[in-house]
């Protein structure tokens, strides 16, 4: 919004075409099923995403190659056989701008350079399994400029290595700690027993048993004894990216 | 089984006599030989309790002035107002040994004199609304004539006093920890990574929202990363000293 | 750790108690490095906060007279018959300094002045029933000095009105939003997909039938397609506002 | 019903054919396991439908070849594979009367032309996932001779874009809204809020963690504070759909 | 937002003051165009209703006196012995008007004589206990000037008794049934099986062991192999009887 | 049917008057055919029973004043505090007759001397907790003029005494043995890999924790390794007691 | 066992040999993980049964191929591709004895002929998804030498057809219903409405959404508001022919 | 601990290198996402053990080929399917150390041989399904050089059999029962009345129906009756084990 304001200012466009931009119908329609929303990155300051489960190949093809998007685009949930099936009909220039990340299951088209913030998540795991819903977060985090520091496998039955990873944090100044946990789900607690920032908890659907599902561990983080915990859905590393960023935002407008 | 089979080839009982003859016997074979549980209270050292709740008041009258317990009887689940209640139709020969515990509520109805064991059972609680099922545990463990050292409200929030309060029950060389719990109960999860000794974790049914009825905190214990933890039901004070005792009790057969 | 060890080769102690006197000293240099959480009070700008349920009258007279608080005390979850009955037992210096919030439940004993800050969190709610749970996250965040800009009753139902309230919010150019509801709970997923502010969903446990217990507005708070919302537990208005504070203490760092 | 009695009044059957035919045998049986209701059209206004699933392929096809329907058949939830699988096994009368409606996943067996009735259903979907539900919903009305008006993805984020397609349906006078959600299903609440039309909501079991199975999306829509929504089972389109025949079916009496 | 981009081209104001002036306007714009629901009262014809449960004494005082409702006015749940208690705190313009109904525990304030409308809503409940239910929905629908015909404790234990009073409700002509049952819930589906007119289905909380909440009438009701039912929440026989007038209302308008 | 039919054809009703009327007459004839249980109150055995949960004081008062039954009566579910409220307001008649239990809270009133039968119904608990609903099973059997042979309280912790009672079951020569217990539920597993009669199985609500709303029991009944275990509801000794009735009915007949 | 005891009247054994024989060692071990219970049909009076889920093959083939059995056995839950996997393992002796039935998942070896009995068990089923549990049940009870008379796909939404099918198993004098149904789970309710025979409701776990498991078929039984059903686990046609077969023996015994 | 108190009393060690060993850095980091905790097996006396779910292939065979680890290690949870996949991926050093488990779907890979302890773990499941389970504990106890005497399959429906086995684990003076059972998961009741030796009970997740996934046996035996039960999670054969162990090292302590 504020390249348009500019734009008016330096005399580049004019004042009926300014409210033109800014009034401009929101929303594409890609056939009947899909409708995008491409002006999103102005008004959430996060670059448009798309939920690739429970979309059709044909939907997703269909997004991908026609959105006229302005901005850079991110498909989540995008595994490394779907992606390895569907990529042959993207069109050329959706395959020169893509980056596939496998771990994270995320697959960016960016348009544009993304531009570089001088503000850190810290993303912290409780164990190796947590690691895919971590990376989901990551990268999220880097589309929107923003850095992250990670560090993965940390547990809370070691505290030695656990106090270390934290303090690593601390010293790197993370203004917002993603924490992702399965299993008991007790890490973001011990973690806002130590510091004094706020704390996105992630929990997540691996181990088995009473655990199978993600449930206990979402429950122990909604329960936490430690206040200044909020949490989001089972596995969903994005949303909490998206949270992380907007808090970032806030931070970065009063600078 | 054999007097049977001749009375019916003296004709003295029909086939289907001889039947359901056979079959009544048959349990009582079954019962005679088991030889297992004869002397159990005195064998396993926890004396003979009653879980109060579910009973009536004349029922629990009855129970406590009448049984002929050669030993000593624990009342669990009693609060005070029931005590209080009932506690003037008590013999006189049962006023004149009974202690009720307010906290714990407990009534001990104690016989004999209890025989001290040199063997301790540490016992830890996470919050101040956990020590009410700590202190269940700990009258358990004190009527079986083991040691019992407490340390409550330790938190997980606060990393340095709960490594202080794991060090106190080190130092006293407890052999088995019982950990109590509600909320996200991590702490039996915190304790089974820094000590090697067996661990009795004790869900409560403390807490709001999505923890109120304990399955949170139990749920967490089960699903615990650190293995060597084992777990008894919702607020089970009692159930969790019993288990501590039997091992107790292994440990002083072997000395 | 050293004389432990000089102890042994002298022959001082036996392998067994150096071995026990190590294992102690690991948890004391484990705890003597946890620097965290030392000034966390001060820095997390948060007051000391009781929750009071689960605590017997006692407790909670013995702690409100006795603890030596540096700073102001804040006691959640107190409703007005227990203060009624407890106050008579409070000290003198502590009835100069109290206030009593009956809406939030609250207790406050201030020993200082709360230092006012220039940012804002505004709270908005879906209905009536949900203000008590506004009004404890209000009294929270006004306790650190924040101020708390608040529209109660928005609803979802009547887009126009909801429309007018957000504007108010944006106008009072609020840092975050706690957004409280029960029933549905579908007011967070609105207002987010119209603001680029962070969200802290609230779920209540208003309503009746499937919603009774308001695991029906947490799931859908947590399941919204708008990302960017994170949620704290059922009613805890007090953990969504402590998460509100971390955030904009952020900021005033940054600032 | 109607047609006996005017063929009756006509002269071209007797009072005993009529009676007869009233009163003939309804139900058909099909081997041992399967009995069919011819009639049901006459009585409930929708024509016969098979649900397809716990069937096998043995059943569908023996069901499909031989009932002696006079009107429609409507087969559901037979997915595109296993119609391929069993379509070679289609008498000819059969394959020469079927429509295969893919993303539906619904056969349709067609003996009689369908007489177009004058009144609408409109459909909307949150979501591109939630469009094969949609669609089972339109097929279905559309057999039943009234209009389907579709309006697929218009989320509840973009408020904009609901406005629009809202608005869109009361245009074309639609009797009835049918609103398939999943995820938080708050969509039919908000439409609740903006109209005065019967809803039906249906929840879909689209999502992950939370919301894995569609409970959430069912509880929020029958927690829902905007009062004249009815719910179906998640993911149920065909129900949707009959139920919204009845009410067409009570108005086209009435007019 | 013409004046916007003015104000800063003539250096009114600056980029971030139009970006937020911006801002506010888009949501008064959106409102603005809000036509929806400007007079949906009167067209839905379901009087304004106050949900009484979660407010305050005062709260509900306060709305029943001051209130400038144009048009009637409908208190629901709101027990016998809470309106003994509040009623002396009523106006004398209230008191005048109102009518207490103890069973469905309804307070109308009708300010204007009911309109009578000709079409009729069946009601139907399967026990003796699920009355309450059933009269809140008669009470709304009579308010809204449609006849409510009942018919109580048919069960379907007892197939004759059922068929009789199916019959008596067809005699009637009602173009909707209300269908309340607690306990299996099975009460909907046999009527749905019998007739061709929408059936809303109500479970109620009537019941123990198993069906103690209504769970097991709500989830068979969902779940009939009946289709044409459906279903609103828990014990809300106020939600059904508005989604039957809005059914109503259609089929009037068209008349 | 074919008087509808001449009225039409004699012009004196429309072929609408002839539908609506030939609908009408379709129920009464489906319920002129029910001949089923004209007679079933005599030939099941079962005395008529009202359960009197969710019914008001004047609706029970008012049933056992009025109604005119032949044979013998049985209100369930009564404590003893709504009975001796309630009983000052029956008929004379009614008074004479009736005979209150207080464990069972069941309420008696016999017109006619109960017939006594030849045959035995076995009933054992677990535990004293769960006495009232084997006492509910008792005496709805007594009623039946069957015997009832009790042991209660045999846990399954002690082999022995169990043993010993199923012994003595065997020797009575009961047909039908019903176990209720709560807790964990193992009892009936446990008869049920002892005998070869068939067992009705009673979850209690008894216990606590896990246990508390009597799932457990149920669920482990369910899932019970030994064959041949059928479950009614938790609590429903009334409803175990009619199953037994059932069979020692089928026994009866075929003697 | 009455065979023994002839055999002694008859001196063709010895009361030692008599005693030897009943006291025989019960259980067979085979391998390390395998005990087979050899004696139970004269215990229960039902033919041996294996439950081949959870079994490997290697176990199954073990099984069958050496277990020695004085009767018949039956496989239970197998399904026609693993019977196929492994026939070719079965010994010679095995393969001319055993029957396969596909529908059911059955599996029987008969060593001895089945002993006709003169009673019988009704089975029903509401639709046709639930045969393969009906014929479970049927397998049984045919082994167990009674006789079952079955109907399926009976629905309750067409009263008429269901009427009829009671009909005709009150008309064959069944002694047992076993009604076995899905979905809403509403068969066995009405048909306990209509006969006063023993009913043993099996719920299915067909069905979707809400009744995706078969719990709500499972809780509206066990909620039936008819007295006198009693229910096994989801899908347990076998328990419940068990069930009824010990039913059945207690009719036989008395005869 | 012990080896380098000793090395250092035997001037094997001076006391810096003593110290340094102590405190050496106890986790390994293996690549980004693992770290590695070689110390454990002395502070915990459970040699290391990895849960191979959720970890890639890559992952795994990583840690199998770089860990430092000093003693064994032991990977839970590899199928053999798996195994065979990665093995040829192993070190040549890994290769000639390891042991597949295909039964327990362990993996050992003993760099030492095992020092043999005179302590015993008796293991007895219910059925044949639940041996996989009781494998793994067993091979994760014979790893720790104690003895694991098991029983399988014994059920609690054979009386008999079941007191023979259970006197046979008495005779051989097991110091710890671990009861694995499914289904109804009566197993650990039964045997808790019958011995006084501490009980870790396993649920397992075989059946079907209502204990599909195991949570009916695991809440049974929290709720158990027997007081002295402890439980671990659902299928945990290995913490079962774990805290076998740390009982048995306390027991060892005190010899």
């Amino acid at each position: 919004m504020k390249d348009i304001l500019k734009n008016l200012l330096d005399g580049k466009i004019s004042v009926d075409e300014a409210e033109s931009q800014l009034r401009v119908n929101e929303f594409q329609e890609l056939g009947d099923n899909v409708k995008f929303d491409t002006h999103r990155k102005q008004r959430v300051g996060v670059c448009e995403a798309v939920y690739s489960k429970g979309k059709t190949d044909d939907d997703l093809v269909n997004i991908i190659n026609n959105v006229e998007f302005k901005d850079n685009l991110i498909i989540t949930r995008l595994d490394e056989s779907r992606f390895n099936r569907i990529k042959n009909q993207f069109n050329d220039n959706v395959l020169e701008k893509l980056t596939f990340y496998k771990e994270a299951s995320i697959l960016t088209i960016n348009k544009k350079e993304i531009e570089k913030k001088n503000l850190s998540v810290g993303i912290i795991t409780a164990g190796t399994a947590d690691v895919p819903v971590a990376q989901e977060a990551r990268i999220t985090i880097e589309q929107s400029g923003y850095n992250a520091i990670t560090t993965y496998d940390v547990g809370i039955a070691g505290i030695h290595r656990l106090l270390n990873k934290i303090s690593f944090l601390v010293e790197n100044e993370v203004d917002v700690i993603i924490a992702v946990a399965g299993m008991e789900g007790a890490l973001p607690s011990v973690v806002a027993g130590l510091v004094d920032i706020p704390i996105i908890a992630v929990p997540t659907s691996t181990g088995y048993g009473v655990g199978e599902k993600g449930f206990t561990a979402l429950f122990a983080m909604l329960q936490s004894c430690a206040p200044g915990i909020s949490v989001v859905n089972i596995d969903n590393g994005y949303g909490a990216a998206v949270n992380a960023i907007t808090i970032l935002n806030q931070i970065d407008k009063h600078k």
